[in-house]
């Protein structure tokens, strides 16, 4: 057996970010036994960034250049992408990633629009793809668009999208979850969900074709709901610490999903890869070049990704 | 002198809708003195929702069809336009209105997008437009765009209009709040303040010219935010009662500026019409046609629209 099999591994990112830094603040926080962890890094980097309480594993992966906290290159995003290759050929159960900044991988030549389509890139077979959810305890989002301008949103939105990535979307809570029928709430992509098509008709187009094809294979989602409101429940019951309304909520893009987990949550929120075989979670937050290096990295989020591995 | 002109207006909204409910139960929760306050309404109406506690001065507007909680009806739609036009003929310090129906309205051949719009239209003068804010406490949250599909948000957009509604926004608060120099931060269109061009190029192309030119009339205000991270700061400070970091929020559209301010302010959120000589908030929800005249009406937001206007 892979002896990585019920490991979490775990990437530093960017090593000019604070991707080393809140990697050892969170695993010096937690305490977690080192046969549960592996560590994809460079040890030199990690020294400069602080040190571990624990005696990991470390794979080292080569990196030859000087660490410079701020510093924007093709090196370290070429380092960046053999971090996240490796952590795909080790087959953990788990990856987290910290942040890696999509220009400095531009730059070595990876062009893609974030981690989420590396790993996607290593890891999907037989047809799988990679969706996005975040997460904060049981208030989870899925987003239908992800890196979209906002005019191309409408264009960008199909009923089989919609179908697939809600299909997708299920497997995960079956299968991942071990919840048989869970319950989804999709919101509008216009205001008042289009009000009868006053304003806007895809979700008579579009969503509600969409919805009734799901419904008909068994899956449990609400029409398509104005996103002002939808929101006002959950996020009263979040901050209560009470049970969900919904096991997920079902975005049409990026800032109408993270606007109200992000404003709610903060920055408990976790980003997370589904739809693959194994399991991601990462920070909900960038590189912080503005900030490496000072020591002055919150790592709320890198402790939330990394613990959600853990139960 | 009038002798509204230190009153506040409250119209009850449609008369099959919760809107005399809410105003009867808001009042007596409120116990406003007398003098303060002139419904415009119809006894007939008030009397099938509720009694008052205090001995409010009524004007009486005509209605002659018989009161039937959840119907949608022209003569409902029109009595709901009349108590708007009422209210702004009496001149009023303030105006609270109820919920109407559009679809009412409509079918009454009154066709304007809301309430806003009729208010506009009896007071607007020497150019003068109405601009929709939403409030709690001293989070607010300015609409560039309103009931616009989203896929119209990017047409509907230009300098011109963001300088226009950000200066009327200047004057509401320098004369009306008397702050002199209000920091406004606003929000970019696309994901990730469209990264350089990347995803989207309004950010460069439309906001920052206009705000450049905002910038040289004097007014503070930030360079396109990332909106998913913009509110994190303000959320957790309204939660714990804490100043927020600006005094207005600037939103591209509908839903950008609803979600935040009502998943954290829920039942909490005033809607404000600014902009025209008299100020008009209202509960931030609709008529409720589904559980009118079953008392079960939450007056919250009513009571948060009269609120405003007592200080």
């Amino acid at each position: 057996m892979n002896k990585y099999a019920d490991k979490i591994a775990i990437t530093t990112g960017d090593p000019n970010g604070i991707g080393a830094e809140i990697t050892i603040k969170a695993l010096n926080l937690l305490n977690i036994p080192p046969k549960d962890i592996v560590i994809i890094s460079n040890s030199k980097i990690l020294n400069t960034y602080g040190s571990l309480n624990n005696n990991y594993e470390l794979i080292e992966v080569d990196y030859t250049e000087k660490v410079i906290p701020g510093e924007i290159s093709a090196a370290a995003g070429d380092f960046s992408f053999n971090l996240l290759k490796k952590a795909c050929d080790i087959k953990p159960k788990f990856i987290v990633t910290a942040p890696t900044s999509k220009e400095a991988m531009n730059l070595a030549e990876h062009h893609y629009s974030g981690q989420t389509e590396v790993l996607e890139k290593f890891l999907a077979h037989d047809g799988q793809k990679a969706e996005m959810l975040f997460v904060s305890k049981d208030f989870r989002i899925l987003l239908l668009t992800r890196h979209c301008a906002l005019k191309d949103v409408s264009v960008s939105f199909t009923k089989g999208i919609i179908i697939e990535k809600i299909e997708r979307l299920r497997s995960y809570f079956q299968n991942k979850l071990l919840i048989k029928k869970p319950s989804f709430a999709i919101c509008a992509l216009n205001p008042h969900a289009g009000e009868n098509g006053l304003i806007g008709n895809e979700e008579e187009n579009i969503m509600i074709p969409a919805i009734e094809a799901l419904r008909n294979r068994g899956i449990n989602i609400t029409n398509p709901l104005p996103a002002d409101t939808l929101f006002i429940d959950g996020a009263q019951r979040y901050l209560k610490d009470e049970k969900m309304p919904y096991d997920c909520y079902i975005a049409c893009y990026h800032d109408q999903g993270l606007i109200p987990i992000k404003s709610i949550a903060a920055n408990k929120t976790v980003n997370m890869t589904i739809g693959l075989d194994i399991i991601r979670t990462s920070p909900s937050h960038g590189t912080a070049f503005d900030i490496a290096g000072k020591n002055l990295a919150n790592p709320e989020s890198m402790i939330e990704a990394i613990k959600y591995c853990l139960y």
